[in-house]
């Protein structure tokens, strides 16, 4: 091996939306669950992480940078990542550019990596599931490591629970597993997005002035004081689970709907069951959720799921793109843009469910008439200001591997961010 | 008996909060619970019904007014209240008027009732059970009616569920029964108010724009779709019920503490956990229980217990005056009026708690310091506004008869309301 060469890889990954929640663990190093769980991922187009990782014998340490700014990589959680992918690492040739590893060298080569997420980091996106799901897959890639997604999504899983989920497109399962050392808890693909394809997805991200408890912390101490976790994660999710992969295997949207609803609720439910409280959902949450439910009871059939992860964003799952455009329009009046706002950072992703919905620019928002299910004499409330943004987007697909060296974010000659 | 006689009686009743909550009926026309509750009286030198209730050959048919205005008895809640006390009724004799009425006489004579609150109806503080309870109890002092207390708070639980509690002073417990006629689903006393007479109880009004949930409909909704309800009322509230009778028993604030937020949590927990979603609190009901338990989590034992019912407002039990001087420094720093508000009509009630924190004026809200728990670098939120009035008050007594007759509702001359 020259001492000058660096080897590059960069892959993009989805986050993902759970629809049966994940939210506990009986293994806290491990990150193993107490319950399976059930995601949409969502389209890289819109939300992705984007990782290069490198790797040379010129590098002297391990490092890693976060959207540009160095960040430390000594936390458990990543250092077990790295250690569990470096295990499983194979020779590695590339004939091109006249570099081969062998198996045992990953053991002392170091690495570089970069990352960037293509959305706020910190807006409550699941940025870390994306994140780690991304590191897990480039360096398996780049690591030559020949098992497959399911069993990578068992090394992500332990830098970050929800990020197993990431490492496939469409509709994901990730199994709780039974075996002490967590083998076997991992994500399986329950459907891939091709299989329904009509699915319009809006997420709301709600301004918030909170400081939100952060998820870890959050579950543990649900885990350590709600007298509610344990029944729901044995006698209500099994349940659900079952019903929820027959509703996306028949493409069952009043179900899907109806169960993605209720466990969002749920996993709130035992938030605040536990001590001292946990709210993640704050009185815009709870607007939005009334809108919804109030329109879905007024039509024969549910129009739109809603979601909440970890923090007050409304993830809204409509049944096709018609619904998106009756929803987008609900939406923009209830929670108009502040004034001087621009519609085009008002409402990110696929535009073109806003022109469906006939809204050009604001003034078209203004014009916006109540909707129809408002019977109440009394006016309908205006919220402007409450919401941030709106991102439209869809099911997406799993992680891929960029080969345009263009969209690398390591400099191949300096080995550091470009 | 002469035609012109009209006899009547005026009582007093409490209002009272339960610190193990009820929520949820097996029998939704007896009003039969799924589960044990216990409660607080509320002092009703600050929060009471008076009614008189008169009876006059005269009288042509029932009537009640409210606050002064005329309401229908026609409902089903009223009418079983009436046929069972009526069903209970002896035979009376007011000598000094002349009046004798038998047993069997009850059953043609009409009543007119004239009930009056002395705080807001609409507030959300229980209104509805010291209403009940005080018709209840009032009807059976007139009809000379020989049940006890207990075997009335079985007819005033037909009324309103919650009523039965307003039967007795201090601490009382609802007990769901077995019975399916409800005969044994009633209230006893757990001690009175003199037993722990060192806690004092601040409530908080909170502004709302929002429509509420009635408590019928909303618990209705949630036996019918919460996944989680069974479970608390089957394997969590029986226990906590042993326990905070055993934490009032002993005066155990540690505990009266624990217990009571933890159960007033839980309840809003399955509120959330119903099909559609019940919110009763809201963002400020968020703000004032992060308040008390960063307090809490401050000191070396718990100062404050909260509890929240069907609506926003937070009852909040000190454990002594000291401490609810403390807290009322906390919750005006927290949430000061509005400009121009008097501190007369902002903090109602008990006013020497508001004396012994110092406070007399505007100008020493404005003045307090930071709570001293607050050790973050960013400076804490003022909330100005959110918070309509607050009321200091403490555990009380049951009801009462009130002989002096300037107290009356009713105009014994005429038999209409004053």
């Amino acid at each position: 091996m020259a001492s000058e060469w660096i080897l590059t890889l960069t892959a993009q990954t989805p986050t993902n939306i759970a629809v049966i929640k994940y939210w506990g663990k009986r293994d806290e190093s491990l990150i193993l669950p107490v319950n399976d769980s059930i995601s949409v991922t969502l389209d890289p187009g819109h939300l992705c992480t984007t990782t290069t990782v490198a790797v040379s014998p010129a590098f002297e340490q391990d490092r890693m940078w976060l959207n540009g700014k160095e960040i430390s990589l000594s936390g458990d959680r990543f250092q077990s990542c790295l250690r569990e992918i470096r295990a499983r690492a194979t020779d590695v040739e590339n004939k091109e550019k006249g570099i081969k590893i062998s198996k045992k060298d990953w053991e002392k080569l170091h690495l570089h990596i970069s990352s960037f997420n293509n959305f706020p980091t910190a807006a409550g996106l699941a940025s870390s599931a994306a994140g780690l799901a991304c590191l897990v897959f480039s360096l398996g890639k780049l690591m030559n490591v020949q098992e497959d997604h399911s069993q990578l999504s068992a090394i992500a899983r332990q830098g970050s629970g929800s990020a197993c989920r990431s490492l496939y497109g469409g509709f994901v399962k990730w199994i709780m597993g039974k075996e002490e050392n967590g083998s076997d808890s991992l994500a399986v693909q329950l459907a891939d997005e091709k299989h329904w394809d009509e699915l319009v997805i809006i997420i709301a991200v709600v301004s918030s002035r909170q400081k939100e408890t952060s998820s870890t912390s959050g579950m543990r101490e649900s885990v350590e004081t709600s007298l509610l976790l344990q029944h729901r994660a044995k006698e209500v999710v099994p349940k659900r689970i079952l019903k929820m992969e027959e509703a996306i295997q028949n493409r069952d949207f009043a179900s899907f709907a109806a169960l993605a609803c209720a466990d969002s609720n749920q996993f709130h439910a035992v938030c605040l069951d536990t001590s001292p409280p946990i709210f993640y959902m704050n009185d815009t949450s709870h607007r939005i959720i009334n809108c919804v439910e109030k329109w879905n009871r007024s039509e024969e059939a549910p129009q739109v799921a809603y979601t909440f992860d970890a923090g007050p964003n409304a993830v809204l799952i409509a049944r096709n793109r018609k619904a998106a455009s009756l929803l987008i329009q609900r939406l923009l009046y209830y929670f108009p843009p502040n004034p001087e706002t621009d519609m085009n950072s008002y409402v990110l992703g696929d535009k073109s469910i806003l022109k469906d919905a006939g809204i050009q620019g604001i003034d078209d928002v203004e014009a916006l008439p109540p909707p129809p299910e408002i019977k109440d004499k009394i006016p309908a409330q205006k919220n402007r200001g409450e919401v941030s943004y709106f991102i439209c987007t869809r099911p997406g697909r799993g992680p891929v591997v960029l080969s345009d060296e263009s969209q690398a974010l390591i400099d191949p000659k300096t080995g550091l961010p470009k």
